[in-house]
């Protein structure tokens, strides 16, 4: 910013050098070397800057590589693919024919040249079919026009257009978003044979040749693809599945460690209030959980694609499965949004009555976590559920919990504005007057002694600690703490305190909403189970006997079945 | 099932009839007879079965274009295009030296022709610079290689091998994504002018003709798509985006509804449990709202391409702020995720406690939603907030249910285990125990006048109906119900009395949750009015008039400009 107003300044500078004609020669000469001096200095940043930013792009390569080497393999053998293909077209004589066609053999390496092994099956399917059909539909049409005679140009633009609409048209219909690809070289392969037989008379040599030289692309692009260090959509999917689990683990131990610590938060960040990318590790484990959705599906899309291979041994195998799994999974995320959302709210249960449930809260975290966990390395090894019960321990916790909040349900009311007293006032008879104003004293007597063993005095300081730090923010990162506030400025004093002491009751509240949700969070987990058992059953997960399996999940590949077919060879 | 059974009875008979050579003529003819008749039958029913299925297509396609008629009209225009294009290239004379290269002009169209304006204008540009930046790299790359000599084919190749890793490599990095048809095209052009080039050292030749033939595609493809009806993204984004309130209004509407009237949830259908798409209204509002994050970004995505056109005047429109004030929606949204995770869950407040918020709830469910419609259709209408407070109402709903919740926080907690008594007994001074158990008894015959009021044994009696009911589901239906069920066998008599009060307990606080979450959700509608106010400043909406202004919002185009321009011609 500076070196550009030092730029700008520099060009005003000169441009009154050059118009105030009367200066003098030392002005101009002053002014010119100023110019000369700036213009260096600004060629001297932009090279400055240039450098600093191809560093960046290379630390980002390079880090991106780190991160995960398959993207240098890939990268590598789709250069290699190209080279092959390459080479193939140099070889002049044997398809000295087809030259005319030969980028269809470079255009189908590139389009069809996909990350994941499904995803090149796939396309090269959706390649292929649409190429076979629209051919074979070109060259019907083509009889049919070479008996239209004079009128065949009409008969040519009319199929065009209706092909070009049918096509269209179709590819839209939702079920059919994964073939879109396929309609698209249809409509290309339909217009391509129809518009070049025109031209020369060939319909069928364009369609052949075009169809050879497809099929020469797409065999140098799987065989590439498939038999060098392969990538599997699969396998894809299974990590990622394991790698949710361990999110939203870390997200519930981190909400359960934040409304414990009673963390102050100042600032509820804008991004997480329009639901936008974040840095808190608590939110983006269960935003990671959530928003895996859309990937998974395009994952088990290719997946299916795949033929069994490494540890997924089976025709069939059911990707569905771990979709369904990581669904049940996000049925839980969703909780750890609502536990998080108490942390965020405004409205915040005091310290003394987190600090009371602290013990059984924590547990029902670390257990609840420890559960995920363990469904993430039992997914990530493919092994069984053992004879123990994994959910014993949970369950037993959310029990605790759940008995604690009902001894100690009355630190979570607030009994002064009780309207029992009152009503009774109203109906009551005369004679019973009396006795209940005395019964309601001792009540009161009896609530200030529970309220002496939990101090909730202080308690109500808290509170008011808690709104004064709220009002200090500024306004910009308050966004949803301006309602009690208005609350309070709309109303005169008496209707302020009354606002004051049902926001109280509110916040004691808040922590049975906590626990409640923390209970549910269990409950959850439950199904969360089954659709795990559901999955090892179908893909036949090994039974638990405490061997690591992680080798076995490994990729394979031509590559690996070489060593390992000449390790064997070697020892033999 | 029944016509293949007989199928392949009859053909195990004329088998039969075949294998025995001794059997008489009369049994042989009997069994062709059959056969035929069977054969005939299959091939009625298939064509039967054919006609069924070409009719519900047909009636699905109509349904498609009914639904949304811009999707017949995409398709019309795709064939039109398609026709222009062919068209040019059947008058041979003034092109005769492209021939060679038509087919790109072709492919160009097909790929380029995409549904909305950004879209196709955004691959465009990206097929464009693709073009152009691997001509020139080409074009350097063949004076290269004419320098090199007996090397050439060895440069070339490694050229191809290196820019091939490098394009690859670089369309994975996360930023690059919306580029990655770009890289594609450059790595397409880049290969095809090589290779060509090298075959028939005409390098300048294949790049010019192939650029010409490239922008004749975007040309006629984007003339086509933007003069005739255009289907703008951004468009598309804003009625998202007013959908997607409605739908969450419609939720929150339905949660209230089925909890109030204590529809007796016996079966949580398992694609809630694993967040597939499920029939339900209430579950298809938020999730809808929540699920369309991708699009939104898409159609962002694509939107921030488009000119500016109908109501969307200015340059640089703040599309990012529709899709953070859909952010925001979301944020209220994984509420009422929670709230109808309530109504789903096992442990349910009971029907008499429901009853007593009645009023309340609905209140604040009613004026909730009814801001949610107010903020759709402002921003449907593009019209800022008026001066009256549109929070208002809700916000006062919102505290008289806090404030009801206050007043009768007794019915929400279970007295009857409160272990004050039990600590005070302990830790008590002998002289003050007397007094302390008359206190105690009094409390108690207190807490039962309370209960006489509210009749909390029927409440009771309720929870239990409930445990009976959900003992009744078939075990696949009541996945997430097994946890108490497993503990009352778990333990004996008097653990399970116990735990069945703790759960009577959790009962009651359920009702407590829901509230909880119900005004965390009002809370977070300041959150949504606020990134709606930002939306409405920075893309200028009008000030409320009380005008509808929906015209003002229809799709626009050269062809509507005519209807315009026609009538204003014919008025003057």
């Amino acid at each position: 910013m500076a070196t550009r107003l030092g730029a700008l300044r520099a060009k005003l500078v000169s441009v009154n050098g050059y118009s105030e004609l009367g200066s003098s020669v030392a002005e101009f000469s002053e002014a010119d070397q100023q110019r000369c001096c700036c213009s260096c200095r600004v060629i001297c940043d932009k090279i400055t800057s240039t450098t600093r930013r191809l560093v960046y792009v290379f630390d980002e390569a390079v880090r991106m590589g780190k991160s995960d080497p398959r993207k240098i393999v890939f990268a590598a053998k789709m250069g290699l693919a190209l080279i092959v293909i390459s080479l193939l077209i140099f070889l002049k004589e044997p398809v000295i024919e087809l030259n005319r066609y030969y980028v269809w053999a470079i255009l189908t390496v590139v389009v069809v040249f996909e990350f994941s092994i499904g995803a090149t099956l796939s396309k090269g399917l959706n390649r292929g079919l649409g190429t076979l059909s629209a051919g074979g539909l070109a060259l019907a049409m083509a009889e049919l026009s070479e008996l239209a005679r004079e009128w065949d140009e009409v008969l040519i633009v009319t199929s065009i257009f209706i092909i070009g609409f049918l096509a269209s048209y179709a590819k839209l219909y939702p079920t059919m978003k994964p073939y879109e690809y396929g309609f698209r070289v249809f409509l290309l392969t339909y217009c391509n044979v129809m518009v070049s037989g025109y031209r020369t008379r060939e319909f069928i040599h364009t369609a052949v040749s075009r169809f050879w030289l497809i099929a020469l692309g797409a065999g140098v692009g799987l065989v590439v693809n498939i038999c060098i260090y392969p990538i599997w959509a699969g396998e894809d999917l299974h990590n990622l599945v394991a790698k949710n689990f361990r999110n939203v683990a870390t997200s519930l131990e981190g909400c359960i460690k934040s409304y414990l610590s009673c963390t102050e938060i100042k600032r509820v960040p804008s991004k997480i209030l329009t639901y936008q990318a974040a840095d808190d590790p608590v939110y983006s484990g269960y935003r990671s959980a959530i928003e895996s959705k859309s990937q998974e599906d395009a994952l088990m899309g290719f997946a299916v694609w795949e033929p069994p291979h490494g540890p997924y041994k089976s025709f069939k195998y059911p990707w569905k499965n771990y979709v369904n799994l990581s669904g049940a999974l996000r049925h839980c995320a969703f909780i750890a949004i609502s536990l998080h959302g108490c942390i965020l709210s405004e409205i915040q249960a005091p310290e003394d009555q987190r600090e009371l449930f602290r013990h059984e809260l924590q547990r029902v975290g670390i257990e609840g976590a420890k559960v995920l966990r363990e469904l993430a390395n039992k997914v990530k090894r493919m092994e069984k559920l053992g004879p123990v019960d994994i959910l014993y321990e949970v369950h037993k916790a959310a029990e605790e919990l759940l008995s604690k909040v009902d001894r100690k349900s009355y630190v979570l009311v607030n009994a002064e504005s009780w309207e029992i007293g009152t009503r009774e006032k109203v109906q009551g008879e005369p004679q019973e007057l009396l006795n209940f104003v005395d019964e309601e004293n001792k009540v009161l007597e009896y609530k200030s002694r529970s309220e002496a063993a939990l101090d909730l005095r202080s308690v109500r300081t808290d509170f008011g600690v808690k709104s004064r730090l709220v009002s200090d923010v500024p306004s910009e990162n308050k966004i949803q703490m301006s309602w009690p506030a208005r609350i309070s400025c709309d109303n005169n004093a008496m209707p302020q305190l009354k606002t004051s002491k049902t926001y109280e009751s509110a916040s004691a509240l808040s922590l049975a909403t906590f626990a409640s949700l923390l209970i549910e969070f269990v409950a959850r987990l439950q199904n969360v189970v089954n659709a795990f058992e559901e999955l090892s059953e179908k893909a036949n997960f090994k039974e638990p006997d405490g061997q690591s399996a992680e080798e076995a999940a490994q990729p394979t590949g031509l590559w690996r079945w070489l060593n390992v077919w000449s390790k064997a060879e070697a020892s033999s």
